[in-house]
């Protein structure tokens, strides 16, 4: 077992979390858990409001909790005001070693070209391909299985998981994470139709990604058809979402899962985009945009919130309003006769 | 090539599939086809009603029917109360045996950690990668490629097809199918915005999966934040499907492909859910709820049917409707101010 | 470096492209790039007519551009009536070449079936699995990490890049380019309820991809339950596309990315597709249709321009819209009760 995985006091965490202790510094928490399910030995907390009704019942041995709440509690306390904030802290204590055997930094059985460069901790696991001319940073490790094409740069402290898929000439920056199934880098869906079929346009740009970017399971970065497609420093991206080439995402966007984002589609910084959503490509979104989940972006958008689609109902009640709308402009033209003829009776 | 290749005779399959056989037993079965395209040696299935006028063109040697149809049948018949899920039973005993050669059931180029546990029978493929502590039941196969975390147990009779990834600390069932591109136990989408960036959420918990859940190609299921991620019993799941941390998917329900479920909400058991549908999270969705395709569910909903969306139509008629569809609340008002004029003028 | 990554001069690339050249043969051209980025040495091209004002600042060496412009560009040129399929050929001329190492055609690593046949220039990649009876055509290319199933057929000058599943009895065509993450061949999405749990119907089919096919990164493919799955030549398939199993796609159709078509739905020849759409089941499409982006198809369709959702509009007026498009059945009704009062008035 790895030290991340042992006890703290709650005294080393309220240091380590430059947080206010309440209660017994000398208490041990071996985990983190819910209200609804800590029990001795864990901390937990409350960030929702909605929540408070269960502090009465809770067990944990400790919250972290907000000061305007912290009388509620029924044991020791971590004062923060941002208890969600120092709760994502204190879970990185707890999270388990990567590593926690005696293995070899690289695997044996890992290819690994001769003209690759590889900072002296880099760890790589069973099965890696890393092709020539890749630089790689300290303290990074690459998954089994993990693809590294031609000519690709990585920084330090970044994590590619097992069966990450990188093409070549993409440059991935520090404390970087990137799930499984994540493919940087293929080519960007362009084609000329020539009148009888379709001319492959080759996609000759490549991707740049930031440093602090997390890219979730499955999802995929198109290579640029000329320019680079570029994911600025401290975007994070769900599963299973796809980014068009020569998109450009600004810097500390989030994107949930299932989204698709179409070709040369500039993201500003700090928008908050809903799952399942797809963009249009050609489109220009202003900074700290939302969008919610499932939405069809047709047009460019200024800062605000949006919103498409016609809410979920029960299918008998669908199916008839359905008809209605595909009949939707002739009721609007039906409503201004009426109202021409109502008005004209006046 | 392998016995479940081999002929089967009808009399062989009555039994097998315990139908009742009219006809004579010794007509060979060389394999399955649909009533359009069997020719002799091959069983076909009349299932669909609709497709009761193609019995006349049959040219299966045999069938299987329901006992009110068997009089039409032009063939030789194996009769069963549900011919579909016969079909389904049957299907199974031609289907290509996963291993028919004498290949050594541990590929020597696999890389298998000394502390893993290995039932006697169990198939590794080329390149898989199984790391320490990992538990694996008999008759489980694991395909080339495929990455197994620590820590993590299968159960007997499972198949995972090539290049699946399993992190560390997932928990998956007997009889289940993970297909290829499958991703368990990458982080939930968890962060704490600091107001200035993300703050990463350690996802802590983990997947389990029970028994007779098979999995479609490329989809993502998260490891919980807290608690773990839950698929119960027999739920089937579609290709390139996202199941968000801290999901609950009840038992035998079926989600087709491409939807996504937000993390935290609880699907019944029993559902079934319609391909590229959307889930927002922390919803509760009750038993035998059925919600057709390209739902976006932003409520939690009862056992029912439903449904959202606009339906197709031509693009210039779509074009005016969605003009109106913005108006949609201003219509609202203009007719109810109509209709209390009238009524005034009554 | 590679021959092709060289530089040519303007007169071979008007020689190579069959245009005509307008200014000095002898200008050497060592990259592409757009009209606003491109410099000295750079070719570019003038497509879309939007952009024409971006000539007069263009500092490229030279650009391909229509000959009703010609006499607007300020440098050397080549002429041609279809611009853009001029750059899709010359884009070809300068990507990077596949392998410019000395590197062995087949990895050592590679673990390849004694009963495989590759043509002699086959290239196979670190950590590729190949198994038996797999046929592989003259100058194709297997990437790291892929996995080839039993009894596959591919063509001749095919690219399967880094980290691609085939499942068995697969046939891929001469120059197709598949993407890394694609699954071909998995079990379609089949079962039969028996009332208690979902009955698995064996997938007896297989895939059948033609020539000239491009399939992007991620793309599931299924194969059929009794009969292939087909997609016809030239048809290009984006990133995250799900083709479920008994589909057929006509030729040079095109698909944009996170398109779900689900089992036994036909599509025509050259239809063009929009992103992120959604296909009902046992359809049938006609040729040459255009679906845009995001779109819910729930019927055969003919050839024509089809469109669904509502648009995207403030999130405010948006939560008011969807309210009265839950009423919109009901709305109508009121429309018809006042029309049929005012004209009884008249």
């Amino acid at each position: 077992m790895d030290k991340k995985q042992s006890l703290y006091t709650l005294g080393e965490l309220a240091e380590l979390l430059d947080v206010t202790l309440v209660g017994r510094a000398d208490i041990g928490i071996s985990g983190l858990a819910t209200l609804k399910t800590a029990g001795p030995g864990q901390l937990s907390f409350l960030s929702n409001p909605r929540y408070t009704s269960q502090l009465s019942n809770c067990r944990a041995s400790a919250l972290i909790i907000h000061p305007d709440q912290a009388d509620r509690s029924p044991c020791a306390c971590l004062i923060s005001d941002s208890p969600y904030v120092t709760y994502a802290r204190v879970s990185q204590l707890f999270a388990p070693a990567d590593s926690d055997t005696e293995a070899p930094t690289i695997h044996p059985t890992a290819s690994i070209s001769s003209t690759a460069k590889l900072a002296a901790d880099v760890v790589v696991g069973a099965h890696a391909v890393i092709e020539d001319r890749v630089t790689i940073g300290a303290g990074t490790r690459i998954g089994a299985g993990t693809s590294i094409g031609k000519d690709v740069t990585i920084g330090s402290n970044s994590v590619l998981y097992a069966n990450v898929t990188v093409y070549h000439q993409v440059v991935i920056g520090d404390n970087c994470i990137l799930h499984s199934g994540v493919v940087i880098g293929a080519d960007g869906f362009g084609f000329a139709f020539d009148g009888e079929q379709s001319i492959k346009i080759a996609q000759l740009g490549g991707v740049r990604i930031g440093h602090d970017v997390e890219i979730g399971a499955s999802s995929t970065i198109d290579r640029g058809a000329l320019d680079d497609t570029i994911i600025e420093q401290g975007v994070k991206i769900d599963n299973q979402v796809q980014i068009g080439h020569n998109c450009v995402i600004g810097k500390h966007t989030i994107i949930c899962g299932c989204t698709a984002v179409a070709g040369s589609t500039t993201l500003g910084s700090y928008c908050l985009i809903g799952g399942a959503s797809a963009f249009a490509g050609h489109l220009t979104i202003a900074d700290k945009v939302v969008v919610s989940a499932m939405s069809m972006v047709t047009k460019s958008l200024d800062t605000g919130a949006y919103s498409s689609g016609t809410g979920i109902m029960e299918s008998s009640l669908w199916r008839k309003n359905v008809v209605r709308f595909s009949q939707l402009n002739e009721i609007s033209k039906r409503l201004r006769e009426l109202e021409s003829m109502t008005r004209v009776k006046k």
